[in-house]
């Protein structure tokens, strides 16, 4: 028995891992009406055994999803993409009654006017739009600081580790284990490392630049009530101002040796003073234009210092926490992320639930 | 208008931190028809809007608090207590169509039969009973844990410090960055200064037995699907053998410093590997026979090693979270203990919203 429905937009990396974890799970009392990729869509037929039927070839796959998921009420559209035309489509989504998940920071580090019609969508037709894998994959980020934020408590600062690649790079770089008369690795070795295990965008730079940081910032910061967009934000740009405009990123890996002295001379002035560099996204309430995108230093024994691997890291200073609540662990991958986007469909599904309890044979 | 009623017992240091949030919140929606000690109980009238009468003295406190409870439902009751009389109770006021939210361990770490009486009751009554806060207080430790095992993660390993006293002893007496030529604090003198500073229950004992350590690991494990119960659990007392049967907390402390030799000796043993001492407790599903309470050795790079203040740190290795996912910070006090005990009151407000909506006018 199938409470709720699922509509799936972009069988990728993160949506196909969402349908396995499900369906790993015996389906979890959830039933699949629809998957489309950007070309194509399958859909399930109208009665109640339906199994998906092909997934064909379509020029409007969206609308498609969109009719299929409208006849499986409750029904929650589920967007694995990363794509602003899908974004877009959400005010619409909300209004008929469908609820939306999604891993994707579009919808809601964009232009603030679809942030808050998306919200007021939802309020609307009564239906929830759930973005906690947005930022930190499945770590408990974004229902934590809604939880603070709901209860009444202030925001003094967030600030996080949120970019697992850059998270790689300067934990690597820039560590308090590296002895003092031990050389550590260049910069640009680090880079190319990362760059060789598939940890970094194709090119490098659409890490360093710090963008996929700021979008999660942004999400941060309306998410704590602020009133804050991407052009509002500086945003410190890691790559040096001289390989920014080298059209192709196999060439910026040649010429980026050129700038280790600058990333090792960083790297020594920090460690003279006790302290490592870290890539950070910060949200400040209090002084709102410090908020951003930099590179900062950190004490030894500050818990950003000893991160590891490519974990995110989060710390939310609150008038209730003036020591911080930090939460840490893997902030990508499509087990994590998909682990988030799960959890977000599960609470749909016990609202659904419940109200249908309450109320048996009337649920649209 | 309120959607949903609060009928709170135990006015003590949570329970009226948690009426100060709700109230410094405009209310938030809520409404507060009853309110009940051992010997005392006010309640609101039967109209709408109705103030709380008189906090006046009677034998059936709990009992009028149930009537007010029924007469305005949906209603919370939130037990702000330490009493297993009052956990007692859960399964009859579930029956009833009341939830529950409490950071009372009693009810969730004691008898099974009671835990298992719980659970059905609220599946039955389509209702909830919710403990976040039974468990590192404000911190978002049984949620997460909730969502890993709902979406079919497997568990490996919960370790944390879970317990803000011997975090906060072990922190000062077992310290990274204590100078290897400086000599730490001996462990009477930090117990001592924990105790003047009322970190400590008023006899140490209780804290250093291990016990409120144990009903967290009872709790961990039950919500991580184990049957696991206090019985069955290997509890490390950090009170030296001879120091157990001593009547007076007050004799107690003047002999402690008698084991000062013993936990230097510990404690050096562990910094000669680089390590330091920290109680511990664990829920491991692979191996439940090494699930309890344990004084342990981590290393200095470890984040129980750069732990701070009395702060609470526990660490979920999963299948998907091989490195583990961490969350730490304050895990005691009225503020924050009262905003985990909210925030589940607003888990709640959020369904019995969602379905009114659905239903107008239906709501029981
Ligand atoms: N991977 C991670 O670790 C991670 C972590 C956190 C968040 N996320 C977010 O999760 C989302 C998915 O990431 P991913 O790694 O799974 O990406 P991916 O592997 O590239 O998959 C993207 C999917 O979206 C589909 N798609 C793209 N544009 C579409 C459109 N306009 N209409 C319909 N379908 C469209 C693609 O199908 P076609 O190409 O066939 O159209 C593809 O199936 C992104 O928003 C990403 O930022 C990912
Ligand atoms: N304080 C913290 O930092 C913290 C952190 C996590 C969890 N908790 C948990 O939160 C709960 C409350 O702690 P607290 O520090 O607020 O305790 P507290 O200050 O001692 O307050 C306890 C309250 O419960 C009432 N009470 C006791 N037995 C009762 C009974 N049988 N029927 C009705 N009322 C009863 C007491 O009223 P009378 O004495 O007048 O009867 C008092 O108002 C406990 O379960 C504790 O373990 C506390």
């Amino acid at each position: 028995m199938s409470s709720l429905s699922i509509a799936l937009i972009g069988p990728g990396l993160v949506g196909t891992e969402v349908l396995g974890q499900i369906a790993a799970h015996g389906g979890a009392g959830l039933r699949v009406v629809a998957v489309a990729s950007s070309r194509r869509v399958a859909v399930a037929g109208a009665g109640d055994d339906g199994a998906l039927g092909l997934f064909a070839a379509a020029d409007d796959a969206l609308d498609a999803l969109t009719a299929a998921a409208q006849r499986h009420r409750p029904c929650v559209v589920v967007d694995c993409t990363a794509s602003g035309d899908v974004a877009a489509r959400y005010p619409a989504w909300l209004a008929l009654g469908l609820h939306v998940v999604t891993p994707n920071k579009k919808p809601f580090a964009g232009p603030r006017l679809l942030f808050d019609a998306i919200r007021s969508a939802a309020r609307a037709a009564n239906v929830s739009a759930l973005h906690e894998a947005s930022v930190g994959a499945g770590l408990p980020i974004l229902s934590t600081l809604s939880d603070l934020v709901d209860t009444g408590d202030s925001i003094v600062k967030i600030e996080g580790i949120l970019s697992g690649t850059l998270s790689y790079i300067f934990n690597n770089f820039s560590s308090t284990s590296t002895a003092a008369n031990q050389t550590p690795l260049s910069f640009s070795a680090i880079v190319n490392e990362a760059r060789q295990n598939g940890y970094t965008e194709p090119d490098p730079r659409d890490d360093l630049n710090g963008m996929d940081v700021a979008r999660k910032v942004v999400i941060l910061a309306r998410v704590a009530g602020l009133n804050l967009s991407l052009e509002d934000l500086p945003i410190e740009n890691t790559v040096p101002e001289p390989l920014r405009a080298i059209p192709s990123a196999d060439e910026f890996m040649v010429r980026l040796p050129d700038f280790d002295a600058h990333f090792a001379a960083l790297n020594d002035a920090a460690r003279a003073r006790g302290k490592v560099l870290r890539c950070v996204g910060v949200v400040d309430p209090v002084n709102p234009s410090a908020s951003g995108v930099k590179l900062a230093e950190y004490d030894a024994s500050h818990p950003f210092a000893s991160l590891k691997g490519s974990d995110n890291i989060i710390a939310f200073t609150t008038k209730r926490f003036p020591n911080p609540l930090i939460v840490q662990g893997a902030g990508a991958g499509a087990a994590v992320t998909a682990f988030g986007v799960f959890s977000d469909i599960l609470k749909i599904k016990r609202q659904v639930e419940y109200a249908s309890r309450l109320h048996p044979n009337t649920h649209p």
